[in-house]
C-alpha cells in the first residue's frame, strides 16, 4: 500500500487534532473532565442483564439472526412511542430507521446528500466527529457562531444566503461542547428559515432528556407538528448512548421518506443492519418501562456535579473564567478571560492542567473555522464531587 | 427533500435488482432457497446466553461504554487466535480491527480506497452488496471470469493490464453466489499477480469454516506468509455472521498498516465503534472454547442438505441443470442447460417456481457485467431435508 493509493477524500480530514485529543485522554491516575461519555457506575446493568436474557430466552432467531435493515420492528416501536412521549406525538415505527449509534445517522445523511463542494453549516463550536464525517463526503464546513441562546438566527440567515448549503447541522439542547440550548423562539424561527430557503436541518439529540430541573424546549422536530410543512426540511437523529449505554450503539434517524428510504439503501452497504441482539435487548428494556427512572437518576447525579463544578470554578477561578450555566447534558464550557493578567490560551492550559493532575479539552478543535483559542471543555459527568471540586482545584493551579 | 438535492454518488446505484430479489424472499409459506443466512435453528443460543451474562457480570462498564474504536480488546486477541488456528500463525491482535459486520470492513475499503472513475475488480458473479457499496464511492465494477476452480487468473491478468484497477476483490473460498473455491495454484498465482502489477487484493472470507469434508485450501491471508511481501497487498475480511451468529454484527478487518489505521479513522466517523456488548459477549463465546463443537455442528448439518439438495436436483431435474458439486458454503450455482428444449431463462423460472412454492434467486442480478440469464443461486443451509426434496420436486414443476 502506498499513500498515493489512497481515496482523496482521505485528504480531507485532519486527525491531528483528534490525536491531540486522545493524548490528552490516555494519561491514567488523572482526573478527567475530558471525556464525552455517560457515567458508567450509572448504567441500569440489572435491567439490561434482565432485557438481554428475555431476548435471548424469548425470540433467538430475531435477535440472533440477520435483521430488517430499517431496524427490528419492536424496537421501531419502542422508539416510537419514546419519542411520543417527548412530544411527538405523530410518529411511527416506520418514519424512524435504527441505526448504528446515532454517528451513523450522520455518516448515512452525509453519504445520502453531500457532494464534493457542498457546503454545510454547522454551530462553531460543535461535535468533531460530525465535521469530519462530512468532510469525508467532500462537504466544505461553515460555521455559524452561537452565543448562550444557540446559534444566532440573523448571522445564520446570511451564511445561508451566502452559502446556499445543502444543510444546517445543529445539536439545540444542551449543546456539545458549548452547552447551550437554542431558545424556543429562535427554534422557530429557525425552522421557518429551513421552509423559506429550503434547506435541511438536522437536528441532533442525544442529550435532551439529561435536563437538570425543568425540560428543555420542545425538539425541533416535536415543534415541526405546529409549523406546517417544516418537517420535510427536518432529520432528527436520537440515541440511547447518554440515556442507557453507549455500548449497545443504537441510535435512530427520523427524515422525510425520499431520504429515509435512501439511506436505508446507503445502510445495507454500511453494515446490512444494526446487531439485531443490542436491538433486542433494547426493545425488552424499554418495554419493560425502565426507562423513566433510569433517566430520573442520571438527571439528578448530572445536575448535581455541573453544580458542584460551577461552584467550585466560582471559588477557584473566579473571573479568569466565563460561562453559561447549562440547564442539562455533560459539558462546561469556559473561556480564559484574562483576568489579572491570567492565561488565555486554553491549549497551554491543557498542557498545565496535565502536569497538575487534571484533564480537559481545550475548544479550539471543535470549531470548524475560527477557533476560539481561549475556549475549553469540561465535562461534569464522570467525576464524583469530591474529585470534581479536587480537579478544579488542580485547574486553578494550572492556571495561577 | 426533493430528488436533486441527494447525492449525485446515488445514481451509481442500481435498487431495482434488489427490490426483485426481495419481494421473492417476502412470500409467507414458500419453501425458501433464496436466502443467503445461516440456520437459525443451529445457533448455540444456550453458549451466548452464558457469554452474554459472563460479559454484563464480570465487566459491565467495558460491555455497556464507550469503546475504542479498533474494537474491544479481549476480543481482538480472540479473533487473532481464531485465525491464528486457520494457518495465519503470525498474526497478532492489533493487525486487525473489528468491524460491524464485514459488510463494514467493504465499506471501509471503498471509502479509503475508492476515487470517482477507479475501477475495480470482482468475480462474475459476485455478492452483490459489495458491487453497490463500491459503486456509492465511484468506483466503476470491472467483472473477471470464474469457472470451477474460480477466478481465471490468465483472464484475470489481462483485466489488470487493461483497466489498472484500484484493487481486486474476491471470495475464494465457497463463494456466493458461486459456491467455487480458487484452487491452490490460482490462489498463489493471484498473489504473485498482486505483487507483479502492485494491486490490492480483498479477501472476503465469511465461508471458509464452513467446508463439508475437508478444509478448503489455505486462505490468501494464510498463504501470504509462504510469498514474502505479498501480506502487504492483502486485505482479508472475515466475520462471526455464519459460524456463529449474523445478529452480533462482529466482522474484521485484517489489512496493511496503513490501510488500517486510515481504516480505523473513517470508522471513527461511520459508527464510533462496534457494539461493545456484541464484542464482549462474542469474546466470552470464543474464550469458552465454544467455537470447534458449534463448527463441527454446522458443517455436519450443511454438508447434508448440500447432499441432499444435490441428489435430488440430479433425480428431478437431470440434464436440464448443471452445477458443480460445492465443497462447502451455503450455496449451489446453476445453470439452466435448455436439455430437450426446457426453460433457460432463470428470472422467467422464478416467477414460475413461486406458483409452486419454491423462491430462490435467479444469478444475473449478481453480475456486475455481462450477466448470465440461464444462472441461479439457491441456497441449502435453511432448509430440512425433507423440505428440500420437496422444494426440488417444485422446481421440477416449475421447468416442466
Amino acid at each position: 500500500m502506498q499513500e498515493g493509493q489512497l481515496a482523496q477524500r482521505l485528504n480531507k480530514v485532519e486527525t491531528s487534532a483528534i490525536r491531540e485529543l486522545f493524548k490528552l485522554l490516555g494519561k491514567p491516575g488523572i482526573i478527567s473532565f475530558a471525556g464525552g461519555f455517560p457515567d458508567s457506575a450509572l448504567f441500569d446493568v440489572a435491567g439490561l442483564q434482565t432485557a438481554s436474557q428475555q431476548a435471548l430466552a424469548q425470540e433467538p432467531s430475531a435477535a440472533l439472526q440477520y435483521g430488517a435493515t430499517e431496524g427490528y420492528q419492536p424496537l421501531r416501536e419502542q422508539i416510537a412511542q419514546f419519542m411520543q412521549a417527548k412530544g411527538v406525538p405523530t410518529l411511527a415505527a416506520q418514519d424512524l430507521i435504527i441505526t448504528t449509534g446515532s454517528q451513523q445517522a450522520l455518516d448515512l445523511i452525509g453519504k445520502c446528500l453531500i457532494d464534493e463542494g457542498d457546503k454545510v453549516i454547522v454551530e462553531g463550536p460543535t461535535f468533531l466527529a460530525t465535521i469530519q464525517c462530512f468532510r469525508l463526503y467532500g462537504a466544505e464546513v461553515i460555521s455559524a457562531p452561537i452565543d448562550a441562546e444557540g446559534m444566532q438566527i440573523d448571522k445564520l440567515e446570511q451564511l445561508i444566503i451566502e452559502h446556499r448549503p445543502k444543510l444546517i447541522y445543529t445539536i439545540p439542547t444542551f449543546g456539545n461542547p458549548s452547552g447551550a440550548t437554542l431558545s424556543l423562539e429562535r427554534r422557530q424561527r429557525l425552522l421557518a428559515l429551513a421552509m423559506r430557503y429550503q434547506v435541511l436541518i438536522v437536528e441532533d439529540d442525544p442529550y435532551g432528556d439529561l435536563y437538570f430541573d425543568a425540560p428543555p424546549p420542545p425538539s425541533l422536530l416535536a415543534l415541526s407538528a405546529q409549523i406546517p410543512g417544516s418537517r420535510d426540511f427536518l432529520a432528527h437523529c436520537g440515541s440511547l448512548s447518554k440515556v442507557l449505554s453507549p455500548g449497545l450503539r443504537i441510535g435512530w434517524l427520523i427524515a422525510p421518506p425520499a431520504l429515509l428510504a435512501k439511506a436505508v439503501m446507503c445502510k445495507q452497504f454500511s453494515d446490512a443492519h444494526t446487531s439485531t441482539f443490542a436491538q433486542a435487548t433494547a426493545a425488552h428494556y424499554l418495554a419493560a418501562g425502565h426507562m423513566p427512572a433510569a433517566l430520573a437518576k442520571v438527571r439528578k447525579v448530572y445536575a448535581q456535579r455541573a453544580q458542584v463544578m460551577m461552584q467550585a470554578l466560582r471559588e477557584e477561578l473566579g473571573d479568569a473564567v466565563a460561562f453559561t450555566a447549562p440547564q442539562g447534558g455533560l459539558f462546561l464550557w469556559l473561556r480564559l478571560t484574562g483576568a489579572n493578567g491570567k492565561l488565555t490560551d486554553a491549549a497551554e492550559l491543557a498542557k498545565r492542567a496535565i502536569e497538575q493532575g487534571v484533564a480537559f479539552v481545550p475548544g479550539a478543535p471543535f470549531f470548524s473555522q475560527n477557533p476560539d483559542p481561549t475556549s475549553l471543555r469540561l465535562s461534569f459527568a464522570t467525576v464524583n464531587e469530591e474529585k470534581i471540586r479536587e480537579g478544579v482545584r488542580c485547574l486553578a493551579k494550572a492556571l495561577a
